[in-house]
């Protein structure tokens, strides 16, 4: 399996269908489940994805719309149930840990594993972090306060070059070091530049989550040079002029902001129900950036 | 399509699996539908069953448990959406009315149709009444306060004996009184009892919803002679002595509670999710009483 795997839950807007379900994503980091958005159905969703409660210790939520959060106590509630320990980390607005704290004290009084709200705000900050990768906050453009994510690879440990090391001596518990950048001194004095003695580092992957939002110039300069960009495409060119009233956007917007934000793929979601057949906004994504997916529920994607 | 239709959404318990679904019934009585609990993904199972949220006035929620009621706030939304108008009476206790206005305050601030909250107790109660039917609370033994909900249809109006009415000159503005009930005075002052008017009205029936309870006596006095009683059957019994502990019945007991109170059917549901076939319930069910159905995620039940 995929050490970097997006897993869609759900990929439809507010007004759920018998196509789409609300909004909602699991990220398997190497067997760390991170949840971003979690709409109503979210916990059946893992179960048919086979995405295992007792590895989801993460749930980001981008804002409080109740298509992107309403998934929340059900699939706390379950996790109770099914006796999971440890902690889960909501990452949250104020307003979404008052709200939730409220409801969970009332309908889940008791569980055997800890919640812990992370408070997030609508700006550009490192809002989580581990060995592995960072999650950063990105303002979005959307009537009420929204926050887009990019969890992105810390960069990797460069590969040592075996016959180098041998040749220079290098002992053993020197190798860390060199993995991580340094240079090797012999023990005659010789300083041999890392480059010589180690190949370049595997490639850092990083995804962007971008919903909801309008286009906006400022997401693009936050999500430059992303690896994979998952912005909203809400509506298709027909209906361009809904996307100022209800602050989505066009796939064809979505994919000006891939371009602009020199992306290497984009994947559009958060469909309208309007639509019957994505591939209307998959294609007026085309015509401005090639490399598209339309999200569909149950899709497993190999970001890495 | 019958007159009076029981719908199933969701008939499992509160760890929901990929073959159950949390609770909720639609019951379909002359196109007025009537919810009654609302899991998490009720909406979309209406959607499924090709149930109107047009048609939806009343939900019914029989205790405070996240598995009868987390659907309500998605539900609630999505109908805001549709455009719905009018009045939604949600029949509910009161520190549910306080926690879902809540919820609905925040999440769900403008509804183009209002939202009524009708308190309701734990007691044997007339709770709802319109020119067909009846609703009746019945309380249950579940740990926290809990409803059982019986509909009943209200006694019909007798058929007319078109011959005799002709015999006798009955005038037509006489019809609706002697279809409730009256008898006729000739011109001459003779009395024509209503027997000889009339054929006797077609049953009305009744359904009694039982969800969550333990076996009780008093729950079967309440239920006596009922048409359809819907009772939850969470164990087998392999099972039985969790049944004190949590607060639920045997498929058995469900059957003894049917066969005591002289119903005619019996439907089970709200499935621990252990079992992973419902026809060991099912049978020891018929053990006790013959007919008994077990309730399945879409299944219609004609109770007319």
């Amino acid at each position: 399996m995929s050490k970097f795997q997006l897993n869609i839950l759900g990929c439809g807007s507010a007004t759920s269908t018998l196509r789409h379900l609300p909004s909602s994503q699991v990220l398997n980091i190497r067997d760390n489940l991170f949840m971003i958005d979690c709409g109503e159905g979210a916990q059946l969703q893992m179960r048919r994805m086979q995405l295992k409660f007792s590895r989801l210790n993460n749930i980001f939520i981008s804002h409080l719309h109740g298509d992107h959060c309403f998934g929340l106590p059900g699939l706390l509630s379950t996790l109770a149930l099914l006796g999971k320990t440890g902690t889960i980390t909501i990452h949250i607005f104020q307003e979404g840990a008052d709200q939730f704290r409220n409801i969970l004290s009332y309908f889940c009084r008791e569980t055997p594993y800890e919640i812990r709200f992370n408070i997030i705000t609508p700006q550009h900050k490192i809002i989580y972090e581990d060995d592995a990768i960072t999650v950063t906050t990105v303002p979005l453009l959307h009537g009420i306060p929204s926050v887009g994510f990019i969890f992105a690879e810390k960069p990797k440990r460069r590969h040592i070059n075996g016959e180098a090391a041998k040749f220079f001596n290098v002992p053993i518990f020197m190798m860390n070091e060199i993995r991580a950048g340094a240079d090797f001194t012999t023990a005659d004095g010789r300083v041999i530049p890392n480059s010589q003695l180690t190949y370049p580092a595997d490639h850092s992957i990083s995804y962007a989550y971008c919903s909801d939002t309008m286009y906006s110039k400022r997401v693009i300069n936050y999500v430059k040079g992303v690896d994979w960009l998952y912005h909203e495409s809400t509506f298709g060119d027909d209906k361009a002029a809904n996307t100022r009233k209800y602050h989505h956007s066009t796939a064809r917007q979505a994919a000006k902001v891939a371009k602009e934000a020199d992306a290497k793929h984009l994947i559009i979601g958060h469909f309208s129900s309007r639509y019957e057949d994505e591939n209307v906004l998959l294609r007026q994504a085309k015509e401005v950036f090639p490399d598209v997916i339309a999200a569909d529920e149950g899709m497993k994607i190999d970001l890495l």
